[in-house]
C-alpha cells in the first residue's frame, strides 16, 4: 500500500501570499495546489511562477473545468501543472477533451466530484483512462457544519473499488485520517491548516497519524 | 416581452487581444462577459480592466463558481461584475453564500447549468432569490456535433416556468434564433461568431432575427 501523500492547497488572493505560504512548508509536503481562487485572482502566471520556484514538486491547477476543457488543460499544462481538475458536471467530451491534452504533456486528469453524478459516469470517466478524483465536502457544506458520513465514506469506496485514487479534501484534521484507512487516498489535501504558525506542526500531526495507518 | 440582450464572450487567453475584440463591437452588444478562459489566463485583473474601460455595459464574469462561493464572487463583484456565474453542480450552500456577496454589491447570480440538475434543484435556486440561468451545450458537445434538441428546448420552457430567465449559448447563430421564440430569453451569448471581420455582421444579422420574434 502506497502512502498517502499531503497537498498544500493555495487559495490566497494574491500570488506574493502564496509564495510565502508555500515557502513555509514547501519541504513538509508532497504537491502543491494553484486553487481555484488563487488561479482567477492571478491567472496562469500564478502556475509558472511555483512552477519555477518548484521544480520537483507535483503542481496541481485546480481549475475545476467545466468546459473549454481542450483549452484550459493546455493553459494549465503549459504552465507547467503536472495535475488539471476537471468537474465531475463536465460533459464527458470535455473530459475527453482535457484528457487527450493530459496525455501529450505527460499530465494527469483529476475529476472532482461536486453535484449530482452516478457510478456510470465514475465508469466513463475510468473509461477514457482516468484513473485520480478528488472528493470533498465543499467549503461551504464545511461551513454549513456538514461533517464526514457514512454515506461519503460508502461513495469513496465505491469509487476506488472501480479504479480511482481518491484525493480527500474539506477541513480534513489529522484526527479524521483514521476515516479513510479502507480507502487508501492518494492525497490529503489542506490549504488554512497549513498556513500560519501551526502549519508545520499540522502537517507533522498529519504525517503521523498517516504512518500509523499506511507504511 | 423584452427584447433578449446580445452578449459578448471573450475567451482570449490575453487581456490585450480581449480588449480589442471588445472594442471592435462594444457599441453593438449589451453584455460583455470575460470568460472563463480569460479570467483563469489573466485573472481578475480582466474584469477590472473591461470595467474601466466599459462603464455603462453589465460586465459578466463567468466563474462557474463551484466551491469557496464567497470569496470568488466578493473577488468578481469588487472587480467590477454585474453578474457571476456559479455552477448548477455547486453545493447549495455555495450558491447561497454567491447571492448573499451579489446582494450586498448590487449585482446578480446566474446558474450556470452543466451535467446532472433537477427541476427540484431549480426551484432551490429560485427559492434563494437568483432569477437568472445559463442554458449552453457545452463547447465539446458542440465539437461533438450535437445540436439544439427538443429536449433542450423543454428543459429551457421548464426552468422559464418556474421563473429563470435564461442566457442562451453554445454555437449560437443568427438560423437558431426563432427556436428560442417560447422562452423569452434574457440573453444570447456568442463569442468567436462576434469575432473579427464578420463579427458586427452576425450581431447585426442576430439583431434582426431578434427584431422578427420579440418587440
Amino acid at each position: 500500500m502506497t502512502k498517502p501523500l499531503v497537498q498544500l492547497a493555495l487559495d490566497s488572493r494574491n500570488l506574493t501570499e502564496a509564495i510565502a505560504n508555500t515557502k513555509a512548508v514547501a519541504q513538509a509536503v508532497d504537491i502543491i495546489e494553484v486553487g481555484t481562487i488563487l488561479a482567477f485572482a492571478e491567472g496562469m502566471q500564478a502556475v509558472s511562477a511555483l512552477r519555477t520556484l518548484y521544480p520537483k514538486h507535483i503542481l496541481v491547477c485546480d481549475l475545476k473545468t467545466t468546459d473549454a476543457g481542450a483549452i484550459l488543460a493546455e493553459m494549465a499544462f503549459q504552465a507547467g501543472a503536472n495535475w488539471l481538475t476537471v468537474s465531475a458536471a463536465a460533459h464527458i467530451a470535455t473530459i475527453e477533451s482535457c484528457k487527450k491534452v493530459a496525455d501529450r504533456f505527460g499530465g494527469e486528469i483529476q475529476i472532482e466530484i461536486y453535484g449530482n453524478w452516478t457510478l456510470e459516469d465514475a465508469k466513463a470517466w475510468v473509461n477514457l483512462g482516468i484513473t485520480q478524483a478528488i472528493y470533498h465536502r465543499s467549503r461551504d457544506a464545511e461551513i454549513a457544519g456538514k461533517g464526514w458520513t457514512a454515506e461519503d465514506l460508502d461513495k469513496m469506496k465505491a469509487l476506488s473499488d472501480i479504479g480511482l485514487s481518491l484525493s480527500i479534501t474539506g477541513g480534513i484534521v489529522p484526527e479524521d485520517i483514521h476515516l479513510f484507512k479502507e480507502i487508501t487516498p492518494k492525497a490529503f489535501i489542506a490549504g488554512r491548516a497549513f498556513v500560519g504558525e501551526s502549519g508545520l506542526a499540522t502537517i507533522h500531526k498529519l504525517r503521523t497519524e498517516i504512518a500509523q495507518y499506511w507504511e
